[in-house]
């Protein structure tokens, strides 16, 4: 499984601050301690809560900076602004890089997708469209559906795509956890050639023992055939899960990444 | 999820010292703790070691009648000798009964499915046939089609087998675990009315941390449509994890179970 850390994320008090202050070592201490635990990509988020779209821009792009000074590991650029996601990709140095994230709404599939093509970036694709997240998967497919068709349009081929198959909390409709595991499943047999993503912690929204969930709720969607997850790498007991998903559904051929998890201490019982 | 407790089984030494020694203390203490762990049914397993089918008989017959004085819990009558299955249901006066084993052997089938129908028990059925537990899904696919067919003439309906998906260990087969797992998914599409059951432990065998294995394949086995499962009741973390399945899986529509659970403390971090 694929992990995309998710702590340089501005919607955070501490990273929001530290952004604003140009604090240098505190996002580049959030860099480097995350690619030391793993994360095979590292999720950018500079915030949108600035004055004006410069500012924005100015702060991702200090972000994007920052971030490549600490660590060579692969950035998502996380913004729901394409004039950030542009000025971010602007600065970005590397090959591989995932936008985050488009959804089946028509304008921002044009300007989103036209970005990932031409830079031939990969792209995080929520199954929604205007109307918000849909309470049920053959809505959230048709969401898939337009979003494939628009970017083979604009030359984004359907590989590029990590599907989001989106996460409701359970404890306010019991059926939710279904829904997205079954999502994630019906993507992969439709598109096999897309990669499945979800950032999962909003299924124990208002529950107690919210980890206990998340994890497992981890393990059932990697079965139902979740490529990539948006995580706290730092979160060891997920991390050594997510070990264990990948042994159990056979991404783990010789045991060797499990054994390795297992010597690091990662699966304390 | 539906829970067997396993703990009554001579295949363990303290096990079959206890009944070789008449030890109702013990045997009823296993009863109990289980019971009150949550077991929804017994495992009730004397073993096969005996001298003579006599004395096999009459182990299981003491087994039967010292668990019946110690709990109402419903129980699984567990060996492969159908006199043994006979005398023992021949002991048992409850209503709501499980037979473990069949397989697809003809002559097995024949014998203990006369008996299931006899007393409208329900059945745990093997997907496997003569030549040993099949390394694929497919030829367990074709031992459960014949398990139904043959069990449909003897009046057994497919509403009471217990398919057991079978597990064999990743370490040896690094596919074995979505062998088992769609094993599991593909039983309930073709036999929606038949339930599914396994006793997993097996997945781990010659790995380190087997508990964080076991209990991650339980997560992602009731996502693949488990029904039951053969287990530790006093294993207080697959317990509480099995209500984090039920939760998922949109069987604990108000949370409460889940809740309990917590309340419980056997969702510890």
């Amino acid at each position: 499984m694929i992990t995309i850390g998710e702590n340089i994320n501005a919607t955070a008090k501490s990273v929001a601050q530290a952004i604003n202050n140009r604090d240098t070592e505190f996002i580049q201490n959030r860099a480097k301690v995350q690619a030391e635990a793993g994360a095979d990509y590292i999720d950018v988020n500079a915030g949108s809560g600035y004055g004006s779209q410069e500012q924005s821009i100015a702060a991702m792009q200090w972000v994007m900076d920052t971030v490549q000074q600490a660590t060579d590991k692969p950035l998502v650029i996380d913004s729901d602004d394409p004039k950030v996601l542009q000025a971010a990709l602007a600065r970005y140095s590397g090959d591989n890089v995932i936008i985050n994230s488009v959804t089946a709404e028509p304008e921002r599939l044009t300007s989103i997708g036209s970005l990932a093509a031409k830079r031939r970036a990969s792209l995080v694709a929520l199954a929604m469209g205007e109307a918000g997240i849909p309470d049920n998967v053959s809505d959230r497919l048709a969401a898939c559906d337009r979003i494939v068709k628009e970017l083979a349009k604009l030359g984004v081929p359907t590989e590029s795509i990590y599907f989001d198959a989106l996460v409701l909390p359970i404890s306010v409709d019991p059926s939710q956890g279904m829904i997205t595991l079954n999502t994630i499943a019906r993507i992969k047999q439709r598109y096999p050639e897309a990669k499945t993503v979800v950032g999962l912690s909003n299924i124990s929204y208002g529950l107690p023992n919210r980890n206990i969930v998340n994890r497992s709720f981890m393990l059932m969607a990697a079965y139902a055939g979740l490529d990539a997850i948006i995580v706290n790498p730092l979160d060891t007991k997920m991390m050594g899960l997510i070990k264990v998903a990948d042994l159990l559904t056979g991404n783990d051929p010789m045991c060797r990444a499990y054994i390795r998890a297992h010597r690091k201490g990662l699966l304390q019982d």
